[in-house]
């Protein structure tokens, strides 16, 4: 039972047959076309040698197959990742010497570690603390960033920087620089992707194609692209023009890589590994929940840690970069049939063979078109009209999606996530600490009782109902105190003030000692302080204390027993419509 | 009206009369002979020449005067900010150097800049995030570390540290170097100050001295210590002994000082102040508070921070030291009568004075004395039984307070509050993120509606009401849609679900997709999503989106409107009490 939770291998692997095999199959070879040069695209991204990408495509793979719970999930290098990546290591060592590579490694392998460490801690939970908007907002200016970076491989200038600010002053610098025949392939190759996105399919299937096969037709664009242009270059020997090829790729499998032991560079890079993992591990568990839900499946985000975090051990251990589930491949896996994480390891096996065999075609593979595809790829992700929406509903949310997406462009992917966090955090506790309270009244005829400013109800002036809309705790506990006793001191005919609950989930010790306070201070003005509605979580609590014994009044399971005993007798008079 | 919001000075000057000169200058003399041996003794402590404590309690009394709104707050040296303060510079200089010295000031003007924007920012608010249990433990750890601090001068022997496990290795290892006559002077003045704590008003009340003067008597306890100890070492010429005296002072008023304009000194220290900033706020405004309520008076948080950080950038401005409103000459100020903050000018008069003229008898003041007066006053800070009350009431409260005790003894009075305040709020937005949620019934022949687990209610199998404890946000959001999902899993027959709102005081944009989602997948499982209870605030927010014309079901004002329309004809079984 337990083997099987930590080895979700085991829950489907003694039932798999011919059909899932067929199935699977089908889709790997699918993802493995789109993988090719997908997984290139983003090492260069990540600053790294074409190959690294293939390499964390092989054995992370495999591995998540074994320990992975998303049935469709499709690992491998992904490009927020890798933006994070470049950004972790440039500070580190020049993109793509021996020791930026050891870096990207390391990343990996500490990311690993720490992913793996959080399944075990069960840790999943974590991941809820980042904001829908927040996510939305970090994903689209990780695009646009990503986008920006990848424009000096489409003019054939130099130009770097890790955010939209650096990376358009470096562009701007070399505007003169521009090599035209770079740009002829780069443009062309993005005209034809995003034809290819848009309008393929449609003309496809006006040529009598059925519409699967024109589905995948259009998913083949990418390789399409990278073959003409390889051949083109090939042909024209365009690196003499000043194209910048991929060049010599070593062919054959990785070797096995140790990490750096140096403890100092594992410091320097923690921060940065805790970011990716948290980044890619939610990118993951959202695409695998919404996958698995379309066919009532189920995913376990503590074991996703698990399998993620073993899967950048292996992308690490074969001298990779950090890896996990990307959203578009997932996707396309999933709709191209796969039915268990065995198409993963299929595709691992194509991407080795890949490795094997066609690494001296990729030399002549024109960086500009790799550019394409990464910058068609991410300009899906980025949803701006989503910040007008998320105002129209929440500001304070709005406020944190925003501070994400300026942060990421103007500053760096670290500072836009972190402030993101931080602000959504601090906004949810800010808003906590200044709660929502009404005084109510009852809603003639029934046993309901709401807000006096809101609804025509009943109200008597000897007795205060106050419903305090939040739980009690420390950050609100003053507050409390100062609500109170300002209803009271505007009241001088109070006797009872009765504190409606239905919304207090917990009364932590520093609003316990508020509530004594309060007591205390109504006794003295001569108004007894009752609860109504407390809920039995915080019952039970308040009964290890001695609050209750000292409390003025009384508990009322309803607030309608306690209008029946106070007001009874009371002269109504009506609160405002 | 905004001139007297900011010049609190105005609101009871002009009223100023004779009677309440004579009630405030009888307060200020006894909280002179107080501050005096307090203010050498805390200087002291933070690591300063004695003058330095004296420095910092003349211009920061009277400019609090201007601009503070407690009536009897003593602002001046305290007990944990020189703890800190000591804490702050150790790093950067060797104690009483004048580059310690230049420290001191820095920080007090670097507090005092931030205590006064915070002020006009109206954070005041931000002290509420300390929660009382991680007050009183920081508190407690911060008297025991202070008590240990000072045991060194009592025993006459060269020790250092920052926590109790430094000053312990640090005492052990001079154990042997042990000052007799230091010894005898400091353990006498402990046991002197002990029983004038204890048992010097008893005795003099059975001697019909009456009881106000009794007080009064006692409270002069330490200033007679110092008195008669400087009169012994300079009798018997103790410094000739080994036993260490606070030696010669200067005389005369503080000179202008202006703080070092070294950018790297104030990065340096710019956590440290904040730190102190607001350990100091929260100190002066809990016994401000205090004392307010007990005459009806009232504190502005806002304004106070204006106060207290004017007062810091005066005390920086005359060569002294962070100060803030202590608790213990406060009750004192309060006790003997104060009823403006004039008596808090008189006081700085009267310490003007003793820097005049009383600093050539200060020379053969013992530091033992000092010490001694030290350790009795934190003695009374030091409350440990809170743990115990705090364990039985909420475990959650009780690891935030015990892990700021245990970093603040064990690592340093930063880390302790530091701990304290990320634990506490990150444990309550871990119970937020995981809420309590109770599958409810109506309670037989009344409105209303409680959990099946507690109460013997009537439920309906083909309507689930389930009442979620918690407002609906981000970190919940995924939770929300797991709790809901699984129930309606388990009951086939539902027909209709009920999610019941009276706690829900917020839906998010992260929570508004998971009731999208919600919504969706019951549809799918042919069940209608009801809401019922949903507050105002909450209902004008979800109008302004489309999720009410997606919802399958209704929004009902009461969940006895939803019970009736719903389940009026459903056959109804019984809950379990």
């Amino acid at each position: 039972m337990n083997l099987k939770r930590y080895l979700p291998i085991l829950q489907w692997a003694p039932q798999y047959g011919r059909s899932q095999a067929t199935s699977d199959l089908v889709a790997a070879v699918i993802v493995t076309v789109m993988l090719i040069p997908q997984s290139l695209a983003y090492a260069l991204l990540a600053g790294l040698p074409a190959q690294v990408g293939l390499y964390a495509s092989i054995l992370p793979l495999v591995i998540y197959a074994v320990f992975g719970t998303s049935r469709t999930l499709s690992v491998g290098p992904v490009a927020v990742v890798s933006l994070m990546t470049a950004a972790a290591l440039a500070p580190l060592a020049d993109a793509g010497s021996p020791e930026y590579m050891a870096g990207a490694v390391l990343l990996a392998v500490i990311s690993g570690l720490m992913l793996t460490l959080m399944g075990f801690l069960r840790l999943g939970f974590l991941a809820n603390f980042l904001s829908h908007p927040v996510i939305s907002g970090f994903i689209s200016a990780s695009g646009i960033v990503i986008a920006a970076s990848q424009l000096k491989h489409v003019l054939g200038v130099q130009a770097s920087g890790q955010n939209l600010l650096t990376i358009g002053q470096s562009l701007i610098r070399s505007a003169s620089d521009i090599n035209l025949p770079t740009l002829a392939i780069g443009a062309g190759a993005l005209l034809f992707l995003v034809f290819a996105r848009k309008q393929l399919k449609p003309l496809l299937v006006r040529f009598d194609v059925s519409s699967g096969i024109a589905d995948i037709l259009t998913k083949t664009a990418p390789i399409l692209a990278v073959l003409v242009t390889t051949l083109v270059a090939w042909q024209f020997q365009l690196d003499q023009q000043g194209v910048r090829l991929v060049g010599i790729v070593p062919s054959g499998l990785p070797d096995l890589t140790l990490p750096s032991l140096d403890w100092e560079l594992w410091q320097q890079l923690a921060v940065s590994a805790l970011l990716i993992s948290v980044v890619g591990f939610v990118e993951s568990v959202s695409v695998g929940q919404t996958l698995a839900a379309k066919r009532r499946q189920r995913i376990d985000p503590d074991q996703e840690l698990i399998g993620l975090g073993t899967a950048n051990l292996g992308a690490g251990l074969s001298g990779g970069m950090p890896v996990t589930g990307g959203f578009s491949r997932s996707v396309v896996n999933f709709d191209a049939g796969a039915e268990t994480p065995a198409a993963g390891a299929y595709t691992a096996i194509g991407i080795a063979l890949a490795t094997l065999f066609l690494t001296p075609a990729i030399a002549y593979l024109p960086q500009a078109t790799l550019a394409a595809t990464i910058i068609v790829a991410v300009s899906s992700l980025i949803d701006l009209p989503a910040l007008g929406r998320t105002w129209r509903y929440s500001r304070p949310d709005f406020g944190a999606m925003l501070a994400t997406i300026v942060l990421t462009l103007a500053h760096s992917v670290e500072a836009g996530i972190i402030a993101g966090v931080v602000l959504s955090l601090g906004l949810f506790l800010y808003r906590t600490s200044r709660p929502h309270s009404a005084v109510v009244g009852r809603v003639p005829g029934t046993e309901h009782f709401r807000n006096i400013r809101r609804h025509q109800v009943e109200i008597c002036p000897q007795v205060a109902f106050l419903r305090v809309d939040e739980s009690l705790y420390f950050a609100n506990a003053r507050f409390l105190e100062e609500t109170v006793m300002d209803l009271a001191a505007c009241e001088p005919e109070l006797t009872d003030f009765v504190l409606v609950c239905p919304a207090v989930n917990l009364v932590d010790a520093s609003a316990l000692e508020s509530l004594e306070a309060i007591n205390e201070r109504l006794q003295d003005a001569g108004v007894r302080l009752h609860l109504s509605e407390v809920k039995g979580p915080v019952m039970d609590r308040l009964q290890r204390t001695e609050f209750l014994s000292h409390l003025g009044g009384q508990v009322f399971l309803s607030t309608y027993e306690a209008w029946q005993v106070l007001a009874g007798d009371c002269e109504l008079s009506k609160g405002l419509a």
